[in-house]
């Protein structure tokens, strides 16, 4: 059994996102995709999917200052690379295959949802190598990018400290220019994904530092590039330092790392001194996509595995109709098993439509449109949080519809929960997803990305005046903007005041996307019908959002109301009144 | 550092619960009370909370068909019994130290917040020995109960098998008599706490069979006294077919177990025949108040864990003061942070509150009050099911507040997480208990129950009509009476539709009840402010009152609306739509 449902991903590609019209102009037909995300198909069920247990079970090993992965790692993460699944994220002018971002994240969604911790290794490589072929020398992208994309080095991204996690003002790693223009770097990262392991010729680290002499503060951080191997094959001095033992997402090694220790670690600057920040931030918001994507495919996962059990599984009788010398029903049959079900999928459905709809959007970004860019840059913070938040959710609901047999590891529902945990703290947290959101992202230029990103969605509603969903989504919009004209306000009168509530805004903002994502959806499931006729498959679409639109887009009502007092009673709670 | 709020359980106690008067007839006074809770301190600080960390990474193994635990889990186990905590609740005339419920469920209380697996053998040992002490002959209380109430045997409760978990009316354990009046057990049990280990001379399984020639379903099923060993030491064909690998929870092993492989398994008839269900609903009913003891005991070890760690962990600053060089301010100063932590306090503190409200009506109900019997049957559900899902909440925002560190085994809040998940699964799922609720503990002698627990309710509201809190609970209390009414009539017209939203309907009446409980803590707040003065402690229940009744109990109006409509959307998805 698969591990996302096939028919779904590709009625997404072509009927919600559309990628006929993304990729019209490329050298890239129908055929071609499928193909690609049949391979993917292919490497996932024979590498990913099999070990998800016994890479969870056995946790990577801290053992002679190195980090000693469960043997059915590497096998996975080389069929990943050997099939081109790090390529496909690159420029074809950096020897990439520039495959379009919606095929790539399709694919990455295939890997996810059959192992996402497996999946961390490509997804980090693909963020860091594209760093350096943005902002990297001719001779850097020789040195250091070609080998990624080939997939023979990996990358990571090193910003947080002991002292500095979410802070990024406050680091202390150095970077003292050394006379042949390269720096030698001194100090330690917490929290690396990937930061050690044996599954590459080397790792390339991008690592965040302050060059003396510079301005306070993230004005002062420059970015590095550090690999862990020099050319040579000596090492240059990055220790790791300890293995975090995580809940879950095992398989990505999580490292405390120790730069120049023996005050011998060298890096060179990548790209102007003391712009690190934005430039790291290219990463991120790639990054926080691919968490989003992550998060998606876990609650796909996991409700794809529910379903399954909750379809074959026998267990009591519907009320009413006890007579115990009868057969007993699928659970699937049970109402608050449904509703389990159900729930779950009107939370993963859609969030897999808006991971999909930002990628076309970069896929329109690279294409030279400007609006997309504006777009992107304020659904990023909402792709990142609303999966992370809701699709652990589901996550949770798929073990209730295991009962006991979901708490235990001989199904994979409860790996999936601990996976997904980690998604609303990586990457920037939730809380600072919120920040993000209403103190910057809907402020930029007036609330240009709102407006741009509102006439969109109303374009949407308009021309689905007929759907029942019209109505209320347009509500849930004009909703939106009273709330966040207001905030802004607020948070311009008084930041701390005006952003106490922006993780409550955040998700109210998510849903209302969500509600539009349904409106998509189901669009989309009335054109396929118009066109071959309706279906079993399409009669869930339309009936998973009204579940949402009853359930869970009505509470942007009570959110809104909560937003509109500006409710400060989680603000006006002293410390020491806990 | 205590994994619970001393001061606050005090409060609870003798303010809120009021247990000077439960303990007005006994002889006990609070210096008495208080030097119990302090011996379970100590044991608690001993013996179970530094071991949490070993006795979760260290599984229960299954070596020979028998069940080795960690090397700590039997000396935490063996204070517990020595310090008395098992005889506490037992009838002295049985050789117990009849306690009251209350002061033993506070005990209870600092056990489960300190290890909550650890806590689980002294509370299953409790149940079933209040089973024999209810139903069992002379002879068994002397042969079984004696060295239950001295902790030398311990106890299980044996109801589910492989294709009966929910259903037990589809159980098919078979008791058949033999010519001595005993029985020849032979089945297979599943999912048993408990279920084997060497912490105890014997195990006393309490189990669910049907002897041949019964009538069909749950009118056939009889409860049977099956120890391990018999009087001689020899086995009693009771054998360990498997434990379970939990995602927590571990130290409580989780066992399949097979009874009568050999054909000589032999048991005794506890009360009378095809009366067992019954018999087991009190043991269940009471191991239900005591997993919300439980969930809540994890939420508060979770609360106060974040808490320290917010208090001491410096991290960023105020949003508009972003000077660099200033010192980072403690993550507690942080608005989304200071959220988290009082939405955990907003849950924590009147879940304990009902676990406590809950073993005062046990008091009441064993000195003769009938109306505490009514109101604690209809209480049951939602002091099982509420902190199972709500405390579940509070330990995922627990580990908000640590960032990268809670996902980390370093602290034990992810653990708290893992742990509580199991609390919505095991005695009666939460969507079981809502059937119970709606389905049957409401339409109870025509709603006796709720009318007793409505003038319960409104007596409170009458006392405390200068409360902020009296209008909106009042408001709250007779929306759950109409929507009681209305799903009252559809469960008697169409039992399946009529039900297709108790679980909704068990969420909406938690939240109720956890306003009022917030009503009686922030009245015994005004009590003692009036009495000795004002203080932070008590500030912070007005704020966390405020918090709730803003952010959670307006919930109910939204759940109303689509209980009221009795939204059938979950119901009508059609197993072949998903």
């Amino acid at each position: 059994m698969r591990a996302y449902d096939r028919q779904d991903l590709l009625f997404q590609l072509w009927e919600v996102a559309r990628l006929d019209e993304v990729i019209a102009s490329e050298d890239l037909d129908r055929e071609a995709v499928e193909g690609i995300l049949d391979t993917a198909d292919q490497i996932a069920t024979d590498y990913f999917l099999p070990v998800g247990r016994q890479i969870d079970e056995e946790e990577p090993r801290f053992v002679d200052k190195r980090a000693v992965l469960p043997a059915p790692v590497k096998p996975a993460v080389d069929a990943f690379v050997q099939a081109g699944f790090i390529a496909a994220g690159f420029d074809p002018a950096h020897g990439g295959m520039g495959l379009p971002e919606t095929v790539h994240q399709a694919a990455a969604f295939i890997f996810a949802a059959s192992n996402v911790s497996l999946a961390g290794y490509g997804l980090l490589t693909v963020g860091a190598g594209r760093l350096i072929q943005s902002f990297g020398t001719e001779e850097q992208k020789r040195r250091y990018l070609a080998p990624m994309v080939e997939g023979r080095f990996f990358g990571t991204m090193c910003l947080s400290e002991p002292q500095a996690g979410s802070s990024l003002s406050d680091i202390t790693t150095r970077a003292e220019p050394m006379e042949d223009g390269r720096y030698r770097i001194s100090g330690r990262k917490m929290w690396i994904s990937g930061g050690d392991h044996e599954l590459s010729e080397n790792i390339v680290h991008l690592v965040l530092a302050k060059i003396p002499g510079g301005p306070p503060g993230v004005k002062g951080i420059s970015l590095f590039i550090v690999p862990k191997k020099r050319e040579d094959g000596s090492s240059n001095d990055v220790t790791l330092a300890g293995l975090n033992h995580k809940m879950g997402y095992r398989a990505t090694t999580n490292c405390a790392l120790n730069f120049g220790d023996a005050g011998d670690c060298v890096g060179e600057l990548l790209g102007e001194p003391h712009r690190g920040l934005g430039y790291m931030f290219q990463m991120m918001n790639e990054a926080r996509i691919g968490v989003g994507m992550g998060a998606t495919a876990l609650g796909q996962a996991g409700y794809q595995s529910s379903l399954a059990y909750a379809r074959e599984r026998p267990q009591g009788r519907a009320p009413g109709a006890k007579d115990p010398t009868t057969a007993q029903v699928p659970i699937v049959d049970h109402a608050d098993v449904r509703r389990l079900l159900l729930a779950q999928k009107a939370s993963v459905e859609p969030a897999l439509a808006l991971a999909l709809l930002c990628a076309t959007l970069v896929d329109r970004e690279r294409a030279g449109d400007a609006s997309a860019a504006a777009v992107l840059g304020l659904l990023t913070p909402i792709a990142k949080s609303w999966p992370s938040e809701f699709c652990l959710e589901a996550n949770k609901h798929a073990i209730q519809v295991l009962g006991g047999a979901g708490y235990t590891r001989d199904y994979p529902v409860e790996r999936y929960y601990r996976d997904n945990r980690l998604n609303p703290i990586h990457e920037g947290t939730h809380g600072i997803q919120g920040l993000d959101l209403l103190g910057r992202k809907v402020l930029i230029d007036g609330g240009a990305g709102l407006r741009e990103l509102s006439a969109v969605i109303r374009a949407d509603i308009e021309a689905a005046a007929d759907s029942e969903l019209a109505a209320p989504l347009g509500q849930a919009l004009e909703r939106l903007a009273r709330v966040t004209a207001h905030l802004a306000q607020a948070v311009q009168s008084d930041p701390e005041r005006g952003l106490a509530n922006a993780t409550l805004y955040l998700d109210c903002f998510g849903h209302v996307v969500m509600g539009w994502m349904w409106l998509r959806i189901t669009e989309a499931a009335r054109s396929v019908a118009a066109r071959d006729g309706d279906s079993d498959f399409l009669r869930g679409k339309h009936q998973a959002a009204r579940y949402f639109y009853r359930r869970e887009l009505v509470r942007t009502e009570h959110w809104a109301e909560i937003l509109m007092d500006n409710d400060q009673s989680a603000f006006d709670m002293a410390a020491d009144w806990f």
